[in-house]
């Protein structure tokens, strides 16, 4: 028998990569999916349609209504931005959820101490995005930290890691790792703000760094896209 | 205007004296109760007319559903232990829900940011129920190093406070300050396996600390317990 891991899994490019890491690895692969009121609830088909596809053993979708702390555009009404370069998405963006990647990860540990797993995957990315606190290796260190001392595992001498295997890399080596390890990008979800199809926007930060990190890997991306 | 705080309340003896705490250190209080399948759920009953009574700014309700991360006598199938004698609740009870306090100021730390409120309290306590992991001050202190780390908070230099005024009072020191704040115990509710029309059972672990606070304290617990 593997080891296992529980693997956060919205159904977007980085945390399909992520769980391509964990499979390598040769985990045995339990995926948790977050149903937070996002707008972009597209993207939780797309998670049941990776996990399927890689073989995990469970996914578990919790839902929990994050709407309620106001304050970003993938949960409220406050628009997407669109058409922006890059440069001007290095202050936090207004697309972010206050603490979800700690909310989310405190579900994980939930989750992981239940099943007696010690190793949690997040698909967090410090360089492309450099405007979420919550992406950084010191918040990860510090979480993980806190994670040991949170639980019976602390207690009892076992010691839980956060890996993030994707925290150093661009989007284009996401993308060409992802891609040798067999991803299919075509069934992963990236826009902010998706059309009712499914079909992504090319035009919200999250398409836009996507679309730069397919043309900088020299590959195409298998998303439709409106011309 | 006053300072915000978010504190976490369930209703029970120790986050209502914890809300009676923030109150008389004349924050504006923001009740953050979560509803994560327990089976004791009348207790957020208890928490809804606490705070009404606390005359709070705003109460909000989290829906979340722990059950699918099993292993604890709270959420799930398993015997809420009875008639057990101090001495046999030091280890790590089955009463335990795996990350819980780690979920719930991980969620009362995304609505502190988004209101901008920098101090979160949590009526935890070391001295009465070591078993515990989540419940000791180098945990705490851990997570009030992550939630600095996680937030814009951290990033543009306010500091999050967490306030756990209960952590070193015995039961009995809880009820007696509580009781001097105007605390009125009979709208709390502590049980883990209340009867049909909520009163405590008298037996669990919860009933038996919180009688013995009590009569430690020479105050009559307004509850009805069963001859």
């Amino acid at each position: 028998m593997n080891k296992k891991a529980v693997i956060l899994l919205s159904g977007g490019l980085d945390s399909t990569t992520c769980l391509a890491f964990a499979k390598e690895q040769g985990f045995d692969l339990f995926a948790l999916t977050v149903n937070y009121g996002q707008r972009h609830a597209f993207e939780l088909g797309s998670a049941k349609k990776v996990a399927q596809i890689f073989g995990v053993e469970k996914q578990s979708v919790v839902d929990i209504d994050l709407r309620q702390f106001r304050g970003s555009a993938l949960t409220d009404e406050v628009e997407v931005p669109k058409d922006r370069v890059e440069s001007e998405m290095t202050d936090i963006p207004v697309t972010y959820v206050p603490a979800r990647n700690t909310i989310f990860l405190s579900l994980a540990l939930a989750w992981a101490e239940s099943l007696k797993a010690y190793d949690i995957f997040i698909g967090v990315n410090a360089l492309d995005y450099s405007g979420y606190p919550d992406c950084r290796p010191e918040y990860i260190a510090s979480f993980e930290q806190t994670a040991n001392l949170a639980t019976k595992a602390g207690v009892s001498g076992e010691e839980f890691k956060i890996h993030t295997p994707l925290i150093e890399m661009t989007k284009a080596e996401i993308i060409e790792k992802g891609t040798k390890l067999g991803v299919d990008y075509g069934l992963t979800s990236s826009c902010y703000d998706p059309q009712g199809n499914g079909d992504p926007c090319g035009h919200c930060d999250a398409c836009i760094l996507r679309l730069k990190g397919f043309k900088e890997a020299s590959i195409s991306d298998p998303l439709n896209y409106p011309n």
